[in-house]
């Protein structure tokens, strides 16, 4: 039966589809059976403090609402929890698939029938275009059965596949007001939108406006995206995010293999990732291959395009030295725009462009420095530009220029490229991106990255890879044995059964993201004080434990204060 | 630590590399144990009857040697067995890598020592190059530790991965000479040699250069390639086969779901297999793109390189009909060269290459339709031919003009290309290539494929897609669903645990190329027969069976004589 099946109609599994259609996600503790107990925390704010003023005023209803902590539940909550009422919930897909989206409404569907089996969740048919239509389908058992723990596919048109999507955006006064009355219609006491950067933008707006307009939906976004840019202090990172480091990485390793046994070849692969490069840093830590260049290096040193040709080219004159003809290069997808001189060229071409200037006469009108970085660009990346190509292309004319000066004697360099970005997106979702997914409740909508404009309307910048981070720094201190010693890792493909079925991605376990396990780790030691320090134990030990804690609660309370508070947790240490 | 260790230094495994090296292959029962059971069969001859003169001449030692039958061994073989004495045996890799090419390392090593703890097994470093050079390395359980179901890297040079490869033949009457040398020093009782097509012709050379020279050293020649194209009525496929198009059928089925997700491409997907499409097949049956086109029948059918572009233009347009703007098209690497007329233009700019006439000057100099031909091409291609942009170019030139006529009317058409090649060939074996590796035994030197060419000197062809067989009848059957459908499969990445993890290609499996399942299944049926004709049966059924069995006995004997035996076997169906 073809996935284009009529709406409703089950579509057919292979055997290791069928195989993961069984299995159940696992849960956090605050988040299993009936009773659930919620905390209210610190209000919410800007990650950076310049834009808070701003963000308050385009958010006066909903900017500065108080945090929430689910708490796993004690005896009285499980009592006081007995009933819930019923309630009535939307879903909509808004940008493109991830692996793991599908567990976000299966997560949400029964956690809504655990509490009351009267509540119902409608999925919106053709995402977006489907709320602003009210076209809308209940989610049942039999409508999830062939899609737990699936990979994603959201049609664009046409076909059907579960709910799809469509246009992507509730941008406009239009796009918000047919939201809004959609949800009226519906009488919805809550719409979940799942998606990447703009898609919880635009959720952030939209739970604004209902909030001025006392609608009574409660508007929350879910991140579901592959490039793992949506993430801070309370979100370790996105749905889909696993999965696709977990394919590319696999892939990236075959082609270390590749590259060693031949002995001849550089691979330059690159990964998905436009203004982040999480998956290149991710999977660079998985696979270990010999060069990574991310964007916001690049970006951060203010490096020039020669620079970064003159780099790798040395690295690959330090392999020859060993006698070593092959290589690996990892880039992610958005480098060419970090390189500041290449982004103000392309921001001058498209002028152009848009003001209908013949390809021909645009290089006559570029200014003097673009017009001399323009024609350093080979001919065939001048229309569009694929980052490895254009690289390899100019590591290649390098590496002659070098061996024609006798600045560089060995093999002739050849390179082979690779864009590892389509091959993952539509994978079968990791154990980590199922349990996540189905576990996902909420995403702190007004946390903003540094990088946000203070002008202009307010949106959710995607989070730049923390080159102060723990990650980071694991890679550049391994980045001169990983250039010269092939220490090429094998993480193998995904796997669904076995002890290796529930590996975290590497990035989260050394960014300490792990907020949970960080609380279990604060608690154990507020335990040991405890132990320490009962009545018997000695006037000095009392003394300099009375004298610590006060420290510490000073400090906390400073860092409390508005500035502070702002700052990622991991940045504290 | 680094793969590129020193010699005999374990490598660090990951966790997933560590779980691998703990699964023990499975053996056939009549593998099993120390006792062994051999009958020799018919004489071995070419598939090509034209051929038999010239290989019996070339090979007057070798060839109409009796094909040896392993069987299960009955209690008295378990006696008669019980002592075996201790042989000496040398293994080299020539030729590309492939998943699982160290199990049959690791097979040969267990099988000789359950024989005799006294026999030893000597690995050539790097190849043929140790081969020529008499340089080995003692196979050892603790050797083969880091190696046990692991990828395979055979390094060219500088580097150590196990044994490595070097030059890849053995083939000039020097290298052949120095091979024998070697044997003859280290008193080897068999030389395996594991490769691919050029490999096992190079290992049947030296087989009856040996026997000529009474060099006791025997020659068995491993068939281990990608490709799958080194396959007879007794080899049922290559070892790395069915690891190479599982991987590659994950990625081009996420493909797929990304062509429908998006809604707006079509993905032109390019994979390994230079004179045969077996891969492209496989995957083909696997992941049910929308087009597939095989070298093969592209050489059957004579088509041009205008006629292929028609018929991909006429499946686009029909798609358009049904408003599907997106699509996957599999081709395999070598269906260029396919295209009669392609495959002449090669030649021609060949020989202007190799006469050093300038890049400018050869389209002056090609034939009148060689010029006509290379003025269709796009000037990008003509200098290397990628064989998916080619076609991408071409297919969206030709829907422009359609467009441009009035005889297309949708939206234009976009492509995204692929090479799956480099991906998969450096993936940990799946278990059946662990298994089938790991109980391979030898392969049939003297089978030569149709296409052998009558004149020169003997090698063996890589064997093609047969278009009678039932593995492309079946793929012909769903074409035109799987143009319109979207039957899009997902066959997910490799399993290792789990009842996933033992899938074997589709391709055997509706082939029938299952010969020892066959060979039950025949004496089934005469076990059935013999049930049925006792002593009390009817007289009209005894004449019937006599009829019958004594008609199957004729069509046998005239299919053993000459001509008939050199047509694989489920061409007689």
């Amino acid at each position: 039966m073809s996935m284009n099946a009529d709406l409703g109609k089950p579509r057919e599994l292979t055997g290791l589809q069928q195989r993961r259609a069984l299995y159940q996600p696992e849960l956090p503790p605050c988040l299993e059976g009936k009773a659930i107990r919620v905390e209210f925390g610190d209000s919410t704010t800007t990650i950076d403090p310049t834009c808070a003023n701003m963000v308050a005023q385009e958010f006066p209803n909903t900017f500065g609402q108080p945090l929430v902590h689910f708490l796993k539940p004690n005896k009285m909550d499980a009592q006081a929890n007995d009933e819930h009422p019923p309630i009535r919930v939307g879903v909509v897909f808004s940008g493109r698939q991830s692996p793991g989206g599908h567990n976000v409404i299966w997560g949400i569907y029964d956690a809504m029938k655990t509490q009351n089996l009267q509540s119902v969740l409608l999925g919106f048919i053709g995402g977006t275009e489907g709320l602003f239509a009210n076209q809308t389908l209940e989610i049942t058992d039999d409508v999830l059965s062939a899609y737990r723990n699936q990979e994603s596919l959201y049609l664009l048109e046409g076909g059907f596949d579960f709910l799809g999507r469509t246009v992507d955006q509730i941008h406009t006064t239009e796009q918000v007001n047919a939201a809004m009355s959609t949800c009226c219609d519906l009488d919805l006491d809550g719409l979940v939108i799942i998606g990447g950067v703009t898609s919880n933008s635009d959720a952030a707006q939209l739970a604004e406006t209902f909030a001025n307009h006392n609608c009574k939906t409660k508007v929350v976004g879910v991140p579901v995206s592959l490039n793992g840019d949506l993430k801070n202090q309370f979100v370790e990172t996105t749905v889909g995010f696993d999965t696709v480091c977990k394919v590319n990485s696999q892939l990236i390793s075959n082609v270390c293999l590749d590259a060693i046994s031949a002995g001849k070849y550089y691979h330059f692969v690159r990964v998905m990732g436009w203004k982040a490069s999480h998956v290149a840093l991710e999977c660079a830590l998985q696979s270990q291959p010999n060069m990574v260049i991310l964007g916001e290096e690049v970006a951060f040193s203010k490096l020039t395009l020669k620079e970064i040709i003159s780099k790798i080219c040395d690295g690959v004159q330090a392999r020859a030295a060993q006698e070593k003809y092959h290589g690996v290069l990892l880039i992610s997808e958005g480098l060419i725009e970090s390189i500041p001189e290449m982004f103000a060229l392309i921001q001058e071409i498209n002028i152009l462009h848009s003001n209908k200037v013949p390809e021909n006469n645009i290089p006559s009108q570029l200014s003097p420095w673009a017009t001399a970085l323009y024609n350093y660009l080979p001919p065939f990346i001048r229309r569009e530009i694929d980052t490895e190509q254009l690289l390899a292309h100019l590591v290649e004319a390098e590496m002659n220029k070098r061996m024609k000066e006798g600045k560089y004697i060995g093999r002739k360099f050849s390179s082979v490229c690779h864009f590892f970005g389509y091959q993952a997106r539509g994978s079968l979702p990791s154990n980590f991106d199922c349990d996540y997914a189905y576990a996902m409740m909420s995403v702190k909508r007004h946390s903003r990255s540094p990088g946000a404009v203070p002008t202009g309307k307010p949106v959710i910048h995607p989070s730049p890879v923390d080159l102060k981070g723990k990650a980071y720094a694991l890679l550049r201190e391994k980045a001169s044995s990983f250039l010269l010693d092939d220490f090429y890792r094998t993480p193998g493909g995904i796997q669904f059964d076995g002890s290796g079925a529930n590996v975290k991605p590497i990035t989260l376990t050394v960014e300490d993201q792990d907020y949970l396990g960080d609380i279990e780790l604060l608690q154990d030691y507020l335990e040991k004080v405890r132990n320490i320090v009962k009545p018997g134990c000695s006037r000095e030990i009392l003394k300099a434990a009375i004298s610590s804690m006060s420290s510490v609660k000073d400090v906390l309370k400073v860092m409390s204060a508005p500035f502070y508070a702002e700052l990622p947790l991991f940045n504290l240490n």
